[in-house]
């Protein structure tokens, strides 16, 4: 099985995370987003979008993240709950796919034009949005440990690269109140899949932009009292 | 099991599809944007974000379509090549996700704007990633009868739908060379689950926007003859 991924990038993380925590020994080829950009023949090869994840098993291309840890679960069985236990099942899929359609956008929509240190109308609107989102998966997290079920499941395969990307980039979720999510990242930091693929260059260093964050919500405080 | 859906949302109508092809009944309740938008009681309690489709089965709630369908697959089996066939499952998957990720998106980029009669400045460039994606697809029916393999799939589930939508929009597939794509939409409007779930009030009527397409790749035409 052979792996074409970005380090940090969400859809590569997401599937890095479940082939560790399945045990799977892969190979791999990392590019940077310019070498994806440049369409690398092997990468071609395997999928004619140049596009990562993209994975390579045996005689079998897939790509597109989801797709791939939809075959995934079926080759190495469902992380979590199985369809066995169809109402654990449904919630985890369910949730699984509120990240991908709201989640990471919600906090896409609100993080990227700060570090593009483009200027955004909107930005306190997409905060709002956004703190709104966090307020669904805290509430999330007072059922179990984990975002879907009791166990590990595809969702935090999914959930847990944002979470990280986003406190990398300097959303402080203890001092916004999310007490809960605050600790879920806390557990999770040191889980054997975390270790594993959590980028390297990341540790022992901050983003340059991370005090944007800080910024922004300093002056979105100022703001809403000023409301009031 | 209940669906609650929506007449001629892609969401929604890939859901109904499928029920359609595994000969699944089941309950429903038909919503309007505007229903769905005032939160229908019923709606929240399977859908605590009220939207389509979402579905109860028994007491399991589940929502997004994606999810809804996976669930549904591995609930009655899938839909064209199972997981004993990695390599046409792998594909299935593969394309159903670049519909969701590329296709649909970039299909709606170049004709939304149109239909609400906006002006967009990039439409020209949108139009021709629009086309690019076109001829993929027209591509992937280069080798078969079916957009993934030799039997309906979750693909042919999830781009069928866009595919009458354009149309019904105006876009005229064999007009603009996409011959096995005009074919592919003409052989599945007989199919049984298209009959079915196929919007009643589509039926011998024409949108009041499908001129507008027509008018925009004619300009489209003459900018580029413009160009030679």
């Amino acid at each position: 099985m052979h792996l074409f991924y970005r380090v940090s990038s969400l859809p590569s993380w997401r599937v890095q995370i479940f082939l560790s925590e399945k045990g799977v020994q892969y190979d791999s080829t990392v590019y940077t987003i310019a070498e994806v950009k440049s369409k690398p023949e092997a990468l071609l090869k395997v999928n004619p979008r140049s596009r990562v994840p993209s994975l390579k098993d045996g005689d079998v291309d897939i790509y597109e993240s989801m797709a791939i840890l939809t075959y995934l679960e079926q080759k190495f069985g469902a992380l979590g709950p199985s369809i066995t236990e169809p109402k654990a099942r449904a919630r985890v899929l369910t949730r699984t796919h509120e990240i991908l359609n709201y989640f990471t956008d919600v906090a896409a929509a609100f993080v990227r034009p700060l570090v593009t240190g483009q200027k955004d109308a909107d930005a306190f609107k997409k905060y709002e949005e956004f703190v709104v989102e966090l307020k669904t998966w805290e509430g999330y997290l007072n059922d179990a440990n984990y975002v879907a079920c009791s166990d590990f499941s595809l969702t935090d395969t999914m959930i847990l690269p944002d979470l990280y990307t986003l406190e990398r980039f300097g959303i402080d979720f203890e001092a916004l109140g999310f007490h809960k999510i605050h600790d879920y990242i806390e557990r999770n930091r040191s889980r054997p899949s975390i270790v594993e693929t959590f980028p390297k260059e990341w540790l022992g260093t901050t983003s340059p932009h991370s005090n944007k964050i800080a910024l922004f919500v300093e002056e979105y405080t100022k703001y809403k009292n000023g409301q009031q």
